[in-house]
Order: C-alpha cells, then structure tokens, then sequence
C-alpha cells in the first residue's frame, strides 16, 4: 500500500493536507480522481500511450524522479492499469503495457490535449498550428480538437490517429532523450 | 503564486518533491496535467458542472478543507477557468461559475466518469445499473456510457444530459449536505 501524502504551502507557512478520502465514494468522477488526480501519474500514462515502455525512457521524457516513477508504477499496476513484462532475463529488464483497462483512459487523455489545444496556449506559441496534428489514419482527415472524425464522422479510438508534433514540440522531445 | 509542493513518504521515509516543471513544456497533455493533475481541482471542478456555486456547499460536498479550496478557486479563477460573482452586497457573498474556458472542460470530466463506470466498481456495488445514468435530454436515450449517443447519434455535451443517481449515491449525497 502506497500512502501518498500531499502538501500545500499557505502564506503563513502551515502545511496542510489536501487530501479527501474519496476511497468510499460512489461517485465516478470520484472515482477516476483518486487515481487522475495526481500530475505523475497523468505524465506516465501519456507516455505509455505514446508507445514508451521502458522505466529510464520514462523517466528521461517525463522529468520525474526515478522514485516517484516507480512508486506510481506501483500503484498503476496495483490498479490492474499497467502491467510489467520481462523482456530480458540476464540481467533481469522490464518494460511497462497499458492493460485493457489503462489503454481505456484514452477518451481521458485525448480530451485533456483538445483542452490543451484549444485553451493552453499563447497566440502564436506553437508557430500558428497545434502543438500536435493528428489525422485519422482511416481517412486521412486532420481530426482538428474533434471526438468524432470531421472527415467521415466516426468516433475517434485509440491507435486511429497520427501524430505529427510541432516543430516546438519535436526539438523538446529530442533534447529530452538527449 | 501558488506554490504546491507534493512529497510523498517513501518506505525509508524520505519526502520527495514529485512535481516536474512543466511550465515551458509543449506538449498539450503536459499543460493539461498541470491544472487538472490534482485531486481537489478535479473535485471541485466537479461540483461546479453540477451546479452547485457557494463556497461552503462545495467544502462540505468534497469533503476537502476550506483552506484547499479557497486556494483552488484562486488557481482557477487565476487561469481563467473560474469566475466569481457577488450575489449579495452586505455582507459580501460570492458564487463561483465555470468559464467558457472551464466548461469546455466536460469532456474531459465526462470521460472520467464514463471510464470509472467501466473499470471503477465491483461486481454488484452500485446495485446492478451505474453509479449515476445519463439519459439524452434530446431523444431520451440512456447514454451508458458513450461520447454519442447510442440513440440518435449525437455527439454528447455539457447541458446534453440528465443524471439520476444510484441510491447509494443519492444517500451519500444526501449525508454529505446533512
């Protein structure tokens, strides 16, 4: 069991927890909270989803901690959301899977980037297009920040779009893996 | 400026900060993750699609200190996703509403809860049928869980929708409001 404890600095300098107990709730939002809420986590997934799966590449790309990285694994995998694979065996290495249950965060994650997209950034910032492009592999149409394909109206699922980063965005990623 | 520190107690016991800078990041799950990686902006964000505005119905309705919310709503109404407005001039009473900005956040919210609704309960918990259904304001179809709805085909937005509680969440909503 992780105990995840969580902090605020006020003006008079007292440290409170910020914490609700949200472990009895019924409600969903509630629910997927306890887990979303937390920018580590959020970090971790994305990067899954973009196909890392191996512990250093994580945590060079996320800027995380190592500890923080694996104690937010622990809880993923808890969660039945991620599960870890040897793919060697001398010396022991591992990789990390979104299971069935992680890869369905998707609808999550790609809202929380149409957000960004519309809303996150200054005028001009990413060079007059998104920091993204993603076009709908099936018919080819640039998805905009759209749920449903404004090419041919299907809904969007993950492994249907392609990504082209921004110029900004591909020389981050670049000096990130370094 | 306010400055929240995360740690997390490990099993030696050592505190570590666990937020990565993401202020110059470009990639838009990054910025999105920067706002909405934390669980009382989640919660609170919640209870404004709910329609719920005051300061203390909200502080008994999540169950988090009013010192986290306070400083949540000053965050948020910082990033232009909260407004306040005075509803009454003496004494000063103020109510909180979402922006166009935090609006647009129902997507993301939306997915949250569908997502949970999937994966979040056990077997029987919530008394065979979700925690909360929605039905199609428009048609008057049971959206279960989908982003368009299963009756007529339209896309799924904020306003959209009528929520009937399960009873066990009616009653935890009820003891919450007590």
């Amino acid at each position: 069991m992780i105990i995840i404890v969580t902090r605020e600095k006020t003006k008079d300098g007292l440290n409170l927890p910020k914490r609700a107990d949200l472990s009895d709730t019924f409600c969903p939002v509630g629910r997927s909270a306890e887990l979303l809420g937390d920018r580590a986590v959020l970090l971790i997934l994305r990067d899954l989803f973009f196909g890392r799966r191996r512990f250093e590449e994580i945590v060079a790309n996320t800027g995380l901690g190592p500890q923080i990285v694996s104690a937010r694994f622990k809880l993923l995998i808890e969660q039945v959301v991620v599960e870890r694979h040897a793919y060697r065996e001398r010396p022991p290495r591992y990789e990390y899977r979104l299971t069935a249950k992680g890869r369905d965060l998707f609808d999550v994650l790609y809202a929380m980037r149409n957000w960004a997209e519309r809303w996150a950034y200054e005028e001009g910032e990413t060079g007059g297009g998104p920091a993204m492009r993603y076009t709908h592999r099936a018919c080819g149409a640039d998805v905009g920040t759209s749920t449903v394909c404004p090419g041919c109206g299907e809904p969007l699922r993950y492994g249907d779009l392609k990504g082209e980063p921004s110029p900004a965005l591909k020389a981050e990623q670049a000096a990130k893996s370094g």
